[in-house]
């Protein structure tokens, strides 16, 4: 495995673009892309688990159910989400977008990000069709347009690609995704799309998805929000001709396990270009009883605002990680609880058998004011170990987000 | 009922003091804060779920069971939590203030809050004891230092007393609390102390203050972490001369009214002066089917960061409040959903049947600049409402707690 360039295009057979067509009222900043497959596709979704679900993705769980797709359209600016005709709005969309490509609604999926309770104005949309079209292209400019056209307040796009070989065949998964606030477990304001060449049934497509989210974007985490958007979408047009993948064999693992880098790569940048974050946040909890004990604290650690201001403080202020492991709600031994802080500046043991060490104060600053900061924490029960992703709070998340909508 | 001055000393035959012993390195903020009763008292005691627990959480818990006490006494600065020796400090915390009142050590109640994770020298409480003692008064000046005194970055003090008739006799409940950062359901790094001179059986003492704390404490967030410190205890010593309540009677529910109504002066100014806050944010929730529905609504509202950002920009985002019922894991029909925002400046209705309405921004605006701001929510489902209180994120609680140790 390796990876490549190309994003979403970096897969056979796949074309992006983005453009500005003018749903934003700054008049740089691209707002609509498009991702199409030069032939169907076998898709998969999986989608917010808010009660209130923007239209974009209700549309959504209802098209990925055939299981074939050969689109998406997607747009930053308005969320399409709690205003009136915003069903409408995302069939409008899906509409022309199927006029324009020749292929039927059914086969095209949609996004939308932005602010929440305002209508979606079809018009820019429509009088851009033409415009996205001639601008869709099978190369690293058109999947990053596309990854930029759906950025809110991410300040970096993210996009990756990895290319390995499944039977002599090569194969490639791109991606593409935006972050930055609203971002919780489970997913976030988080569009992800994911593009592969390789061939593969609709059913096992999903699992590969699902097992996959489960292990990467639901466990990043930047303000508890989960929003009403959330959508992850995988179109997969088996134009690398490897043989069909049509049960959970070796080649599904690989595919599975590249799938898996590719994610935890996307996902930990969203992490990292949290709103206003300075630091990434990586808590993995180790010697658990299971998966889901390591998985619980780690969430909890993430997520706890006081571990973030700290951690932007540059504060060794490791109390913050056992309470916020205390209040979880899962089941561990404090007493048997070991606590390290780590980054590429060193590693300092800040906790042992749930009591505090005295530690070099210095040291531990250098170590936290580095970019990518890593709490460690060792259970002692057992051999699970799980990883999340964080980031810290600073006054710039509370800048973009006292005035988000203006 | 009426309020009344005098805090912890409103109720007759209490005393209070608080003083700077040197726990603090701050040479000015008092530290360490005492509460007598001339008698002994029923006592009951509420605290936090957190799994990490202070030891003088632990100790307390031992101690309330016998439902009889005497005396509490608190340090602020130091939590007395995941420190080497913890335990054994808080115990002889408890028993030298036991040896200096000339009471058992079985009658003292003990809190801390400060720091997590440093140990607790006891040597200037020891060296302070006499001095404490000698500053004990049955006064509001007794109180007040008391209140002062388990500060920690809270800005004002949180002190109320109300009085009333119960069968022609003259019953006090009197409070100090202290906030402000670690503040959620249930409870925060919050310490409440009640008194009163109210004669009524422990197991109702402790009933009442279940049922009132429900509704109160457990009601307010400040940042979304349950503290490892949060107590609340209550000590009745009688001296009201009422004729003891023993059963769940008028004057149980009497008492409970004012208990409520106490506690719901003290839970609201703890919200209001949350870490850095500029507003006090009311969220209620009506038409609700019932209690737990309407709760839970509100709850994930004022815990939303997002919602609380928007608020500190008087933003009037109310996406973000739709989306955090969403959320919220409680079952609600989004079609049916209104909700307001109004303060002293006014009222204004911003979304109606779950869509966005067209609104004045400017009156929006105003209506947000005020300190309190009300975020009423009505889902025409049944006829339940329940109110919880937070506060908005604002730059200072970055600041504070970014560099909370040093």
């Amino acid at each position: 495995m390796k990876y490549t360039d190309g994003g979403v295009c970096a897969p056979l057979g796949f074309k992006a673009a983005g453009i500005h067509c003018g749903i934003r009222h700054n008049r740089v900043k691209k707002d609509l892309a498009l991702i199409v497959s030069e032939v169907p596709c076998a898709c998969a979704g999986l989608f917010t688990r808010n009660r209130v679900k923007a239209a974009p993705v209700l549309l959504d769980m209802e098209t990925v159910k055939s299981g074939r797709c050969q689109a998406i359209i997607a747009n930053s600016g308005i969320a399409n989400a709690c205003a009136p005709g915003c069903m409408e709005a995302a069939e409008a969309m899906q509409k022309t977008a199927a006029e324009h490509l020749s292929i039927p609604s059914s086969a095209v999926l949609v996004g939308s990000t932005g602010v929440i309770g305002q209508p979606l104005d079809l018009a820019p949309i429509e009088a851009h069709m033409e415009e996205l079209i001639a601008d869709l292209s099978h190369s690293a400019e058109g999947s990053d347009a596309a990854a930029n056209a759906i950025m809110t307040t991410d300040t970096v796009k993210k996009e990756a690609a990895v290319e390995f070989e499944l039977a002599g065949h090569t194969v490639h998964i791109g991606g593409i995704s935006k972050g930055s606030g609203m971002i919780h477990p489970n997913m976030g304001t988080m569009l992800c799309y994911l593009t592969t060449d390789c061939s593969i049934r609709p059913d096992l497509l999903k699992k590969s998805l699902k097992s996959v989210c489960d292990r990467t974007f639901n466990r990043i985490s930047v303000d508890g929000d989960t929003s009403t958007n959330d959508s992850l979408l995988i179109l997969a047009n088996g134009m690398a001709d490897n043989s069909m993948i049509v049960s959970e064999d070796e080649d599904f693992s690989v595919f599975t396990e590249n799938l898996l880098d590719l994610c935890t790569t996307l996902a930990r940048n969203m992490a990292k270009d949290g709103e206003g974050a300075k630091h990434l946040i990586t808590c993995t909890v180790s010697g658990a009883k299971n998966e889901e004990q390591a998985e619980g604290l780690a969430k909890s650690v993430i997520s706890s605002t006081l571990t973030k201001a700290a951690i932007f403080g540059c504060d060794a202020n490791w109390g913050r990680v056992l309470c916020a492991m205390g209040y979880s709600g899962i089941d561990f031994d404090t007493a048997k609880t070991d606590i390290c802080f780590s980054s590429s500046a060193g590693r300092i043991s800040v906790c042992k058998d749930g009591c505090g060490l005295a530690f070099d104060e210095d040291l531990a600053r250098k170590i936290l004011e580095q970019d990518e900061v890593v709490i460690e924490i060792l259970l002692h029960e057992g051999d699970a170990s799980v990883t999340c992703w964080g980031c810290d709070i600073t006054y710039d998340y509370i800048k973009i987000n006292g005035d988000y909508r203006t």
